[in-house]
């Protein structure tokens, strides 16, 4: 596959991704306060130019997920960021969607993750050094890298907990678009299931 | 390329070519009433679900080409149903744009094509056999039968002149999407120049 | 009221009248291919821009209509002209919708005027004379008047058959946005139980 | 002004402000990674059912502020519930827009007070007391009354610090969201001039 068909079908993915958000009502009840995004990075990508993902985020309107805008190429700094750093410690890791963390969903991804036998990461923040947490850029870095030691692998699902100024966060990360929304969507259902119990 | 891949590249192509149009303000003057739509089809396609278009097509929003929703597998019934059409005579043809036409525009698409070395096609609704204009759906067939059979190949660049309750409307047809675009891109910028002066 | 309160009045009319269309799935049957638009006047309206619509007009978009953008003054230019001639007759008339026109709609509107005890105009296009059809912008002030002519008032509801290139057309007039979305809204589900029969 | 026309003027007053955010590129550096919002309160607000806001937040696309969907009853959950939690000490003030809060900022919003002569509040959320910040919903009761004991009356712009998982935010208060806007439009071009020196 050349470089222009790698390039589409990132976006292609993306676009399918946002399909599959756009037809569960249930993910909504996932949508963080700072929002959804997903994006997907090139094999070769160097800077977030090289990550496309959703131009304004995903948001809820009228009860269902709805993108902003188109993803497109830089659209995303901070999750773009995230990949890239991922990547130096698992290079097989191509796409991430960030969604809400509290205690219930953390229970519901627990029994989602024994059930599929995946490891469960978390980065505590309260460890986090002073002096990394205070500057712009340098908190990043070295959460993955926590949680690269701390685990032996990059888990493929993970929350942050809550930071001082910073709301708590699950990540998950996988080979597409697609493939981190169905896992994303999947413990929607699982979600919204338990709370209309 | 698996299928897979394959509807990935038609869906990230259409993604690249919307935000072409979102870069091109003078592409707003080649909006027509009907709107714009961008078909891509898949090499084998059959039906209109196998052509992926613009949901709600493209419009103007604030001087700008707008895509009402994400490019869609069966959003686009009209111009899905050209594509297959189209391909009976031409199976080298895998999408199709729509843009305005008046007297004005179909002297600035004849200059680009004679720089450009291209056949520009017309179909006159005129000679439309009754029996085929009255009937819902048997219009289109006609129209591109005459074409081919005018010109001996499918014209990349034809437009349609007015019919009873039908605005004329030109149609580029191409490898891509984003090669129509290109065309229509192109011939908006000619257009612009030409009534700006 | 003063001027301001006055102009949010209509725009926030035009807001709840486009609500009340996303909740009616069964109004994308009566969107024909120009799409559809809402045009609400000042009072004192003079030109276009002191008519409000909405911005790239009203698609569909899963199943549902879907405003491309907010209503904004200016944002319609064909509608806005219309709504200032069909005022020279009836100055009472503030805002239209226009929608779909084929010949089952028609009869779904005649039922629909017999019951309510209303008018329903129809323009013929076929008497339109040449020198009018021909000249860009003097066909509306021949229709309208001609409307007027042939029922000695101003029918609140009315269709345009098919011109040269025209598609035809039904058009709603009334006091609000909000009205005229009520009738046509009252009208697709007519018409969607008729077709679902 | 009846009912409904007061609720029309406060969708249509959100409208407004909508495009004026829209014109105002320099305001994307104000959206905080919870987006932003704008609510506007009817008089007799009982419930956010009675306050309207902006379906989806206002996001950034393609560098310009765009609202997601349309202002709509009920839209926001928590600056509804705000404004309603403001008025028990305020009854004038019937809109709320948020924007980010850093500390180049902190500065400009300071230098743009003082020219105003405007007071400028800040809740200090260190000092919140343990059992309000565990439960979710008293905090912000907690927060509105510390701002009316501390200045005495209720400031029109002030912050909140960050906090544990909370993001730093500014919030202005006032009589309409266009009235909010403008304060945070004038805001954004300051800032804007300051970090482009």
């Amino acid at each position: 596959m050349n470089d222009t068909a790698e390039a589409e079908v990132v976006l292609g993915n993306l676009v399918t991704a946002l399909q599959m958000l756009g037809n569960c009502p249930e993910f909504t009840y996932l949508i963080p306060e700072v929002r959804v995004n997903l994006a997907y990075a090139l094999r070769e990508a160097q800077t977030s130019e090289d990550v496309a993902a959703v131009e304004g985020r995903v948001t809820a309107v009228h009860g269902r997920p709805h993108a902003a805008g188109m993803p497109g190429w830089g659209a995303s700094d901070h999750l773009a960021r995230r990949l890239l750093e991922v990547r130096k410690y698992d290079p097989g890791i191509n796409a991430v969607i960030n969604f809400k963390c509290d205690q219930e969903i953390i229970e519901v991804v627990q029994q989602y993750c024994m059930e599929k036998g995946l490891l469960l990461g978390a980065v505590d923040r309260t460890e986090e050094p002073e002096e990394v947490a205070g500057r712009d850029g340098s908190s990043m870095p070295w959460k993955v890298k926590q949680l690269f030691k701390k685990y032996g692998v990059m888990p493929r699902i993970f929350y942050e907990g809550a930071g001082w100024g910073k709301e708590p966060l699950f990540l998950a990360l996988g080979d597409s678009a697609v493939e981190v929304t169905k896992t994303a969507i999947d413990i929607a259902r699982r979600y919204s299931e338990k709370i209309s119990r």
